[in-house]
């Protein structure tokens, strides 16, 4: 049976991953993303209204023309997890393709949403939910399987395609996570059996995010108790504490709202994305976050929120919001320019649970509402985070596990590639032989 | 009474630390500690031998010649923990002075094997055990007391001289650490009341290593939880595990040693300053070791230790050794240029429990240990640490705590202090007034 | 007589700069500078039209009510050069005292427009013109002599005030330039002698912008080279070229003019700024610009120009625009925008003569602009530039030249300042006795 | 006819270069280089006496035994400059096949030092002078060309080897210099010439050392300049002043000889590979140097030379010194350490005229050695110095110029790659198909 590979987008950038696997007549496309940074250095885009050529041409999302190369049929769109690089374009090509999207459930709500929001296109495919440790045929040789993994969201997963060649295994994105605060642990016992059942591994697809970092990526366990300390040394205060991080990290924002209450604060969610994630994560169950927590995403409901906890005392509350990156229209980024009632006082605290993402134009922005944040007094606590993409010693555990016949690194440009070809070649694989850097639009011929 | 401060060494460096109290006619000082980067650049000096007036003259030792403008009698030497930068000048200059030298139990014993190694000068002073909390009188008006601190080394203080103009408190080295795996956190309730309490404080002299860094230095906790990681990832793995720490660490040693038995390790400590400081640590009382816990430092021991490990198979074993800067005669070193008996295989581990001192010869040095040891086959888990040293926001609730009426800030050059006094100028302190950015050898007349 | 400095702004920060000197009765006045960015990160400030006070409380402006502690009477405000963070507060506080504006000609100049384009105060202090080399009494026992200087706009001096008690020397801004290009260069034999005169040198003020870099900036004629090797090398290109640098860099502009002409191509300055400071240094005569040469300031006379560039074909002209640093609203990031009529085809090339203003705001906005520019195909060439500030080994000639009995770092904050402390100690300087790190708004008195 | 290309040596790396093209029967190699750095990680090991085997095991020198995959017969060696990384291994390895080394005449004699300083191999192959511009027959059908390009060292050429299926252009290292002090400047024309005369450029393998920097790598004018201006502004000083270069870098050892004449002083080149280079490339005649210029290499004669230095005054002198990096045995390294009778004072100056190779044991012994130098009083000027290599836009007018129909990035690791693999993309060529990023060991069919 022919395998061809085509790595359709995020192979020359971190955003529009899209990469599909053809095995005979089937083929199974996995995660259909959007490089939002593509669109946001225009000025007063809206995704929701645009159209997908105009996308594709601006680099936002993948350029699925070369999807015409390969001689078969769409059987199943897979996205591994909810973020928008790699959800954020199926609202947009979707419904181009006759399958069903198969997803794990948060991912799949996140999806629906997805679709509601979108002005411009309809599509209609079905919405088919698959838990981790679950299989589909495909086709009639064929069969899809997802191995739950950790990522810095809930319900990630790895799908597998096992073929009469032997398995292909799309590994993006995850750490590998033995305590993951939420969740299982990654199920290495079940890669570690794929890499030795049947045929093996024929070819394995990886997230290079971290490939140039040495060591491990820590556990969320480590996040947790660096968060947890940072929380514990606040125990005394007695003004505002603002907490920030990424809205789809329900794992973190769940900690949060637990230390929260272990200091005597009320958490309260806010900003609309904050809103939706956490909403929706707890709507099907996926966490069990307190009856009575509030989660304002409305500009409205937002102020109401903030007068609230101002005439309260803001000594009572813990607001959750938006604006890590220092968005210049997030919750954060308004709260330093002033332009809601909650009134920062010299001493307060604001806790940054987030990297900063290494790219110019972001670091400035950032920058920027971390200098408005001080002149109104506050004190930050910084980086109180970890990944959620392996390093070195993760990927080295990986080609351990699955000892694959061909490698494909993804999710990042040349420079990323570069640490984990080094790896690569270190474990006896050869460029152009069975390790394949490679780019977007291209198809790769394994058997 | 007058109250004069000579900063005597370690106000334009990290290393040879020295400060003096003078309150009336009496005189603390604290800290002697040596420099030793600056003896490492010259080749095969041996300390141990050599005199005082060479070592002030290299830069190595304080040149406490500035002690004669102080018109007061020395009464106590208060070295406050165990570090080299902090008591390794006492065997060469504490003779000098007619006055006890009064530590914790830990650091005493320290200073005792300091005074046993030296060649050169007999040091006959008095050796005083006082315990955090405990005073003492300093003349007929003064009292000397220890704040329990945290700090990466068991058994720190920060010595506080009350006088009747206030407290002067002497605030190196610590972090703010609530969870400190080995003895109690941080006493941060005495230095409110010290800070509240007669006069208030007078003067607070501070440890600014991490002054330009911002938010919190986090807990010895998490660095317990990241090895904790670290190490319960490589229980499945059946090769060599090697793993490597301050010496002096006896928390992270304490720590290594007790994961070791967790994924079914055999622990051992290898290299002469790792046998020292924990050999000293367990004698004392001040952790509490496994008995059958070997410790090697002579070079016939330890290659004794190496072939056993290799006779009953290296996978059984975690050797703890020294050489976590890449020191060119230290254990791993060593091992890195298979000058030992214990063999490295393609995959074994090495964890690195430590930073990365940020110097260009030690960076240096440190990579090329890497490089040899990659040669050979093994992974590298670097920086598995948390620094001991107070950053931005522990400065911050320290100058809330205490409410100082004068700081000097420390242990560090211009560069580093600019972080903290850029945080005190905008906490009201004013350059010249009552914020003292000093340098070796001045005097202060505080009151 | 009495001697004592106010140092009013410019010693927490870059920007803002104002310093008094009195000596007995008689005060001068050195700099009244802008922090402009203080005024951008707030959205939609115009300077012009804002008072005084707020720009003090914002920290803009400097903050010269510590001016009332001073026991004299301004003789004299004295800018040193044209930059706004030199003369871009003279509009909001030069009126509160009743004594000319002395200054050289371009600068004086410049002065004059700043004076016109504000619209809530009137400025009507003499200006009085002049030049390096000449003198004038103040008071009675004083005098102020102007010494030439080489920075990255012509017409720069250091003031040196002489009283009876030695020379004060205000030491801002400048490089040690031997061959400037433009103007004569730096008049070290007239500092030498000043050094050795009379009483020598009573305090020096030294501008630390660059204290922390190693070696000697490099004199401007090496930025010429480094440009006559780029557009050398583009001489056989035959689409659009552009080039940016600052506009108040006169030197620059004018290679920029005369390298355009070498390789066949028409220059033209196009932008606000461009226009004002080539216009204004052409007006006067400091610059021997070409007759024929184009300056378009106005929207629609830049318009038509890049109309006429267009249609007559872009290969015959060098457009010399604004925007080096990527300000969102200048020229440049225009052009990157496509909000000109300007047209970037694959392979132009941009050459930014001008190096990238480390501060992660303007990174981030400097990388925005290059990101639009590459998008429509811009090859770019970067940092053909070298700094108009003292390294190191200037500050040590200075140092050596002028042999001052004080010293006082300016024109950074602590960080910046740390570099110089470390010198100036190597040289015998003493922090409190003869070094003076100070802050805004401190008095010292000298004699 | 068939045409392929074994990457030998140079592709995971910088250092031991070496690519063969066979055309038909007919086989050239270019360079054959040594990685110095993979012998000095390891202690006391001589080269000259190590076998070819022990040194390929290492990583030090190129292995060859690819070659014999090649169904062809070796025509010509061709080093392409007197670099060790591209002439290293010649004595190594050069007299296992039958073929002449042919090399222009500085390169040429290089080699022949080489050959004569090695113990262990015998190398006897014919050495063959050709000029830049002359031509040779390779077998019936093929012809090598010497283009002349400009490097850091003089005499520096870019084989082609010209087939019937197109030209093969090797292109390490160069930058693009219109005016290299020495030397013509580089042969654009014929670079142009060659891509568009016959069958075109069938393949281009390319630099990539400076790939990831942005614009262009400035002209030796530049460096010169930059240099000038140093000397220059240290015309007063009467101390001390010592100099530091790659010693094979002639055209800055000849401007550093000018300008210390001009400036009054002796210059006096020491240390072995010193004298070495500037003596061979004085006999041969490839540069001009004084009659009377000294040239010292055997540590007597240094001995001597430097007493005379301080005998007759070190003002009256200028002594040019290996030791640029820091290395541990070189002159100016010994200089530091105070073992040769040249004293440095306090204020004596110390010009460094080349970079620091970023890598952190380089960077540890260049730190170490500044370090002692300033403990001596020593003035450092660093970095007075332009790269030999091309950056991105020197890469875009090569690809311009000779429009290759395949591209092979070389002379880096894949990190290094990365950048031109984005540039050669940006200019339509794809991984995979035109766009060769290969390793170590590994051959392309070309055609």
């Amino acid at each position: 049976m022919e395998i061809e590979i085509a790595t359709i987008g995020g192979y020359e950038e971190v955003g529009r991953q899209m990469t599909a696997v053809r095995a005979g007549d089937d083929v199974v496309v996995f995660d259909m993303g959007l490089n939002l940074s593509k669109v946001l250095i225009h000025d007063n885009l809206r995704v929701e209204g645009m159209h997908s050529l105009d996308l594709i041409d601006m680099g936002a999302i993948p350029d699925d023309r070369v999807m015409s190369e390969l001689d078969g049929t769409v059987k199943a769109i897979v996205p591994t997890h909810g973020h928008l690089d790699h959800i954020g374009a199926i609202s947009k090509l979707a419904h181009r393709y006759d399958a069903p999207i198969v997803a794990t459930p948060f991912t799949l709500a996140l999806v629906e949403e997805e679709i509601d929001d979108e002005n411009k296109f309809h599509v209609q495919n079905d919405l088919v939910e698959m838990e981790a440790g679950e299989t589909m045929s495909i086709g009639e040789r064929c069969e899809l399987e997802f191995v739950n993994v950790t990522h810095s969201i809930i319900d990630a997963i790895n799908p597998v395609l096992h073929t009469p060649e032997g398995a292909v295994v799309y590994g993006l994105d995850k750490r590998m996570d033995h305590t993951p605060v939420i969740g299982d642990p990654i199920d290495m016992k079940r890669f570690r059996e794929i890499g030795r059942e049947g045929e093996g591994v024929l070819c394995y697809i990886e997230d290079c995010t971290n490939a140039n970092r040495k060591g491990r990526t820590p556990s969320e366990a480590v996040a947790r108790e660096q968060l947890h300390d940072v929380m514990r040394s606040l125990e005394d205060y007695d003004g505002g504490i603002v907490a920030t991080t990424f809205s789809s990290h329900i794992a973190r924002v769940s900690s949060l709202v637990e230390f929260a209450d272990e200091i005597g604060r009320e958490p309260v969610l806010l900003g609309r994305s904050m809103e939706q994630y956490s909403g929706t994560a707890d709507r099907i169950g996926a966490v069990d976050l307190p009856d009575d927590l509030g989660m304002y995403g409305h500009r409205k409901s937002v102020d109401r929120a903030f007068e609230r906890i101002m005439s309260e005392g803001k000594e009572n509350f813990l607001p959750v919001v938006t604006g890590h990156q220092g968005e210049p229209r997030a919750m954060l980024t308004r709260m330093g320019r002033g332009e809601t009632t909650y009134e920062l006082d010299e001493g307060d605290k604001v806790v940054f649970s987030a990297g900063v993402i290494p790219e110019p134009t972001n670091e400035g922005q950032r920058y920027q509402s971390e200098t408005l944040l001080r002149m109104q007094g506050a004190r930050i606590y910084d980086d109180v985070h970890v990944s959620g993409h392996l390093r070195q010693e993760g990927h080295y555990e990986m080609l351990d596990a699955l000892q694959p016949q061909h490698v494909i690194p993804a999710h990042q440009d040349m420079k990323g590639f570069s640490g984990y070809v080094d790896l690569a070649s270190s474990q006896g694989y050869e460029l152009g032989r069975d390790l394949h850097v490679t780019q977007n639009g291209n198809t790769i011929q394994i058997v």
